[in-house]
């Protein structure tokens, strides 16, 4: 269906290796081989020179642009060579300077609320480690904080209830929460995530499906988040009927895979209220909307939640994966939270260069102002080939705009390559821009430019 | 009940930062603070100066030593910036020279039958991975390769049977296969890794409990495999009849976690004709068996299959997580095993150096020979402390032995670290040996020394 998953036909270079065929497993979603060294800032260069504006970074994973100097220095500082060359267990022995590094990045931008983080190494690991925390959270609550009964410690090494207890978390139909068991159980945006693979029976609540543009449609948009929010609370009771509680509730601020689905501060504000009416946890996870891409450095700011979150979980831009939570989940015992590496030192040391970078250009500044250029320009696009483009939205840079039909959206990024515009899709028929913080308003310009010359060209 | 997770008892040093506590989540486990800068080789030294001979080596991940030269030239070489400061996501836009880094590294390893490789993050996401490539390869034979139906595809979305099927993965009692959902419904070996976490019904059999030594026990051990043998069939069977039919078996060569349970090459041999019959796959997790420890590059190089394994994990010391599978299991579409970072190509750098290193300093026959010498000397101490120890084992480096109860076992540890050795520990009274692949005779000899000191002065 999309062209872009079909390896060669998407390869537009003559030096594109074909023989890695042989070699690395996923080479039918491989776009082309890039040429990193000579990539910079906003631009991507592949292995034949090509030089792409590129606003879909590593699928969202590159914060401050490529080769960026304030990187390279943390490569040459002489302090910092330990860090990479010896990664620790750090659940277990820590390098002494590692609690002043946690507080120079991941401590500094903490949520509100949000006392503790806990570093891991991808999104999937995070949101893992997030849903065991949320479940040892509950099933303390439930026992009264006691000692586990014998008949709980003997079940759970072979897997079942009480020790193993058939706990639920809930999630929304098009999110994406990653992808390995647990994860993928929350995760419903595309069949090539799901098929095959054993899941869970936990409960799947629908996510709005708003108009655009927001301010237009509000009754509208209001009356769908309202029946959304009603088949939550109904499915928390039938889960907790069926013997499967709801001990977490997972969502993401704007769903991105699932095809960059927005809802109002007032969903998430009625919604972390019923997950604490009904005693469940509330989990942000922020592996995509993190970082600063919608102007603030996390999205669920824009909420103005007076009651925090429970967990915030975040990877990408951030370079390292981990999750904020507050002090009430706080496992009651070491190692219930555990594996070897726990994250990786050296990713802090570049994250920390990052948050200096951030502030030191108001690159959240920056970036309200980008996406305010960029989101005017793609109504403009839309007002002008209406045939072709509809619902743009955005928040930030944060911003997306459907074709009229997945082909289209496929040719038209694939016209946008050729002439040096690199884009990402994601749902069904939606194409999403995701650039560095360090995208400005010229880049904005060519941006818009290069999509209006290949929506003239398209027939 | 084990000192070393009581955190405070366990830290020797003044200047280990009490602070942290607020700051760590996992701060309970922490054993002390160190100072990776003045680590050197097979010598970790804490916040407080403190040499310590390590045979943990950061839960067995350290392949060299510390700071060794041949790592700290890749940091300062300045070809490999790039591959630091540009994480690319590996799966859609990988690096110009990365199928010529996975010939160096990875592919120049691989183990007898395995032509394909994937990366991955860490241990746990690879074992996710792995089981996910099983489940794909399973219901594509079981489809005859056809396109899954509608249904399929309708019911995948919402977890639901027969596009999420009711399969399983065979595990084993007392084995750690990593604590993400997936994963974790492999691993049986710690109440504290499991509790309060809801689990898949996969079936799990007995491994067996040999006795040590091996060689003077080979009647009584082999009929104990019998049993297990046996019971891995009528799971198999009775699983099929449940209709969660088994799609792959999962086994360490040496259950590590678990206390360091050995089986024997006819024993393995016998499991991979049991998964051939039944239309298993056969997965050998080495993450930590795998890297040399063993005295061999993979440990279950040891038993002479005929029939190599389907599917070979790693971790640890590869430094790089992944996994290694035939031809066969490769999936039938890109995207079916993905995520955004699929690996770090900086840990391929490194993984290239070690690789070098280990091929010209011979690193495996060095295993071999202190192996030996370090097994000899276990043997020697059990027979001059048999009130305290007992059951002595291991192949290359990777050795082992019994206190009489996990209380002496964690009081010998502390007294040892006092003395200048760091070990770790397993199973319920295990200690075990994870040195590094340059633990040379002298090391074992120094070893030795400090722990017959402390069973001396133990009452």
């Amino acid at each position: 269906h999309h062209l872009l998953t079909n390896g060669s036909s998407a390869v537009n270079g003559c030096r594109q290796k074909q023989e890695s065929k042989q070699l690395i497993k996923n080479v039918g979603a491989i776009h082309f081989f890039c040429n990193y060294e000579e990539s910079r800032g906003n631009y991507l260069v592949d292995v034949d020179g090509n030089r792409m504006l590129d606003v879909y970074t590593q699928i969202s994973s590159i914060p401050i642009g490529y080769n960026h100097p304030a990187l390279m220095k943390v490569m040459t500082n002489p302090n910092n060579v330990s860090a990479f060359v010896n990664r620790p267990a750090l659940g277990i022995l820590p390098p002494e300077n590692f609690p002043d590094k946690l507080i120079e990045s991941l401590l500094s931008i903490a949520p509100s609320g949000m006392t503790r983080v806990q570093t891991m190494a991808c999104g999937s690991c995070s949101n893992e480690n997030a849903f065991k925390t949320m479940f040892i959270w509950y099933r303390n609550k439930e026992r009264g904080y006691a000692n586990p009964s014998e008949q709980e410690v003997g079940t759970c090494m072979i897997n079942q209830s009480p020790g193993c207890p058939d706990l639920s978390i809930l999630s929304f139909m098009g999110a994406f929460h990653g992808r390995t068991l647990g994860c993928l159980a929350t995760t419903h945006s595309k069949v090539i995530h799901k098929l095959d693979i054993p899941s869970f029976d936990w409960p799947i609540a629908p996510f709005p499906k708003l108009q655009y543009p927001l301010e237009e449609f509000v009754r509208e948009n209001a009356q769908e988040e309202a029946r959304c929010l009603e088949e939550v609370e109904d499915l928390i009771v039938k889960w907790r009927q069926k013997g499967k509680p709801v001990a977490g509730i997972v969502i993401e601020p704007i769903q991105a895979e699932g095809g960059d689905n927005h809802a109002s501060p007032d969903f998430f504000i009625k919604l972390r209220n019923i997950a604490r009416k009904h005693g469940c946890a509330f989990h942000v996870d922020e592996v995509q909307t993190g970082g600063g891409t919608t102007g603030k450095f996390w999205a669920h700011e824009h909420w103005g939640l007076d009651d925090p979150a429970d967990v915030v979980s975040f990877s990408k831009k951030l370079l390292t994966g981990g999750y904020y939570h507050r002090d009430e989940l706080q496992p009651d015992k070491p190692y219930r939270i555990f594996n070897t590496w726990m994250g990786d030192p050296s990713k802090n040391l570049f994250l920390s260069e990052v948050l200096n970078v951030i502030r030191r250009e108001n690159l959240l500044e920056e970036v309200t102002r980008s996406g305010k250029a960029l989101l005017q320009g793609l109504y403009a696009l839309q007002t002008q080939y209406p045939h072709i483009l509809s619902r743009a939205r955005g928040q930030g840079t944060f911003c997306a705009i459907d074709a009229c039909n997945d082909a289209t959206r496929d040719s038209i990024m694939i016209k946008a390559r050729n002439k040096g515009l690199f884009m990402g899709s994601c749902g069904e028929k939606t194409i999403r821009f995701r650039p560095t913080l360090v995208f400005k308003e010229y880049h904005v310009h060519q941006l818009l430019n290069i999509l209006n010359d290949v929506l003239a060209e398209h027939k």
